[in-house]
């Protein structure tokens, strides 16, 4: 029953805020007249209220109404009756952190799982994964874990970055980066590039945009797959 | 009583393993005949013995002895004992929850703050600062805090990027997700770029290399300061 979109990025460059993915979102949230937006993640440290004016104009496009979860007063009975959920991007430890502060992701897996539509970016992909162990983001505030939501079998790398051959910089690529998690962590990871999005529905995982995303398993050479790839078996 | 360097890496471009920074380590290890390495950050998941080997072919042009700290029975006393401590990159989550899980966090500091002369790259710059919050690394484990030995009082940003005009990705330049550890965290950080290190000698910290290094204060624009700087008073 599940019905999810996970996307490396809400935006690509020269273009607007979701812009990119606004047909397949047309379609996820089609049964949908309002969303609620979980806005935790706070980009730029902006506030709960001005980050939900930007998920707000967005979805005006598609004639939705969008809710920030932070104007219920019980955001767990929020999560329950959404007719759709938005998680937006951010830095992942704080989303983390505010997710467990407000008890939301026993009751954010489950509605998920039992079918109500939702979007992840960037950070919001994150929490899709088994673990936010392969963000990127800093790591500002500390969180009680470093679990995540689980819809998918897998970690999730958003705003993956091929190593520049030209760099004099010595710090890790993300390449060398995920290449350590694997020392300590076995699970499969999807290195997501702007621009592609994982459509998962049911059982299905379907890579999705015009890129290959890179997929680094436990013990094996990293490699590429093609958009339209069934992801599924991947765990 | 201190007598330590914070470097932002071990290598820069187009030159071997802290090679740029020799002849100020030969001052700071000048009564030392033997290293304690701590290869606990295991760059690129490689093993403690291998890493070690790199520390010690190191230091074979300075006539010094580097013995890794992982070969001796009682590590607490092998710190206790060191004529001098060298704590090398890697991942800072792995470093700092290898030094936790041998209780060796408080004794480093001693030692340090007594007067063992300390030499730290990249994720051994992280922890002599007062959390690790500001590092680059991939959270591949989960430490049992955040806190660092607080050697300087504010952060490190080892390897500090500026934001590159021409890039086309959309994931958070280092300047923004500094900006966004400061709503959560109050202390100054420094974004040490590499080629850069701070010498920290009694209660002087004094910025050396080539480079200017970028001061971000809680509520203030970030600023640039210059080699030679005095840097005791940002708190």
């Amino acid at each position: 029953m599940r019905n999810i979109i996970i996307a490396s990025t809400s935006t690509i460059y020269g273009s607007g805020y979701l812009e990119y993915i606004i047909q397949p979102l047309n379609v996820l949230f089609k049964n949908a007249k309002t969303i609620l937006f979980i806005p935790y993640a706070r980009p730029g440290g902006i506030s709960h209220d001005a980050y939900t004016t930007i998920a707000k104009q967005a979805f005006t496009k598609l004639n939705k109404q969008v809710i920030g979860i932070h104007e219920f007063k019980n955001p767990i009975e929020a999560v329950t009756n959404a007719q759709a959920i938005f998680v937006g991007g951010g830095n992942t430890f704080v989303l983390a952190n505010q997710l467990h502060k407000n008890h939301l992701l026993t009751q954010l897996k489950q509605v998920v799982q039992n079918g109500t539509p939702y979007l992840g970016t960037s950070a919001g992909s994150n929490i899709c994964g088994l673990s936010i162990k392969t963000t990127n983001d800093m790591p500002i505030v500390y969180p009680p874990n470093f679990k995540a939501l689980g819809l998918v079998p897998f970690n999730i790398n958003p705003h993956y970055l091929d190593p520049d051959p030209n760099s004099k910089h010595k710090g890790e690529t993300r390449e060398t980066r995920i290449k350590e998690f694997h020392h300590y962590n076995t699970q499969p990871v999807i290195g997501l590039r702007e621009g592609s999005w994982l459509e998962v529905k049911n059982d299905s995982i379907i890579l999705k945009g015009d890129l290959t995303a890179r997929i680094f398993e436990y013990n094996k050479t990293p490699y590429e797959v093609t958009p339209e790839t069934e992801l599924k078996q991947l765990k």
